[in-house]
């Protein structure tokens, strides 16, 4: 069972990620160590060409792999990215989906993998995203 | 001299990325093959803890870029990045400075490097990104 | 069927990349697409604390990448990594599994992944490592 | 000063890094936070086209900032890469220098850029390599 519900979430985002509804990112699941998050696409996101830019790319992808990380580690709020990798391989000028996992989960360390894809055509892979997120010292 | 003017960029920025002036990001410097850039702290872009948002400091550090590469190369707005990696060091909460540079110019890559300031206080470095861009085909 | 053979491959290494068998690196099955290589531990190849080095887990998947490139791309030798980032989870005194595979194919660049792994105990995640490579331009 | 010595290193090598002689790494200078090394050339460390593979460059990265890490931080010789990011530019059938320095230093976090470069002609980048150290925790 995923360690944080969609309404603590909500909670979260409201109080303290505000950008995040100010994109429109959203989640479709939680799971144990994963999340499904969608970007939805308008036309103040784009870059020359029209596809979705970059940056709109980066912010799904290290919300989507922000909430995997607390989907196992619990309410860990000040998780922090300490490096993140990206490879971009395609544009689309549509919504995004995000599909962030865990690879690796250390005692102070949590690494994810974030795979991005078109929503339409389905399953097209536009970039993937490796980031490693320090968690906080345990309270005791 | 910087193959790109300011009121050029404003005209890129305005017809195809608007999202630059939604976030509150600012050109300060052109330079040949650099780019310094300001991001305005509001309360909207932030994260737990109250500081600077990643993805913030993310869509910085590439609008930084992309302007120091159409500085190198001209008016290629369909530079596109390829790859790109970034280590986050520390938070701020307030402005942040990004200062991009051409690392290394090839026929058809580009790779910058850029530094993440904090504005106050000042030469407190928070991230740095290293990017890659694909220049477009010189059309013939 | 993959684009490429074992013996092809042996001969490649022993006329243009010697180090291969120098560091006791060897290719176990090559797919479309995908290879999986081993490097046979020994004590020369270690850092402080008696665990296989980070170079060695690197050249070990770079090898396994790069035959995973011409499984699917045929003899592009002069295939080159333009970029590689790695995650370093765990540690291991023993020999080394790596399985590489493509993760995005477009005309010029591919994009791979490849997994390190303890050979034992066996699917310990010690490791993961992305690299971009250009390929030569076709011949005509 | 630099907090570590050149026959200090040399012990730990001797004795925990075997393969940095194996594969003639050499460092030519230590500073406080630096380092300056050189991997000597040999056709047993190319790539199909007869320049140093990038493996063999990687080990010459990493040895020079793992040296640049303990110049500052002292005999931590258990320093461990927790992830490492390169970007290639050019080769050379030659010799190379890395120049290692260290870009953040936190408590349990160090990290450093290396720059690759050909020895001749001198100062002509091959490549550039970012990669962050955890340290020990310190003893008490």
């Amino acid at each position: 069972m995923a360690e944080i519900t969609q309404s603590e979430l909500d909670e979260i985002v409201a109080a303290s990620i505000p950008w995040v509804n100010d994109l429109g990112l959203a989640v479709e699941a939680i799971g144990e160590g994963t999340c499904r998050a969608r970007l939805a696409y308008d036309d103040r996101k784009v870059r020359p060409g029209g596809t979705v830019a970059g940056p709109m790319l980066i912010a799904l992808a290290s919300y989507a792999a922000y909430v995997a990380v607390l989907s196992a580690a619990g309410r860990v709020e000040l998780a922090a990215v300490i490096n993140q990798s990206a490879n971009f391989f395609k544009g689309t000028a549509g919504d995004v989906i995000a599909e962030a996992r865990i690879v690796s989960r250390g005692k102070r360390l949590v690494t994810t993998e974030t795979r991005l894809l078109a929503a339409d055509p389905a399953d097209t892979l536009l970039a993937q995203v490796t980031a490693t997120y320090s968690l906080p010292a345990a309270k005791s």
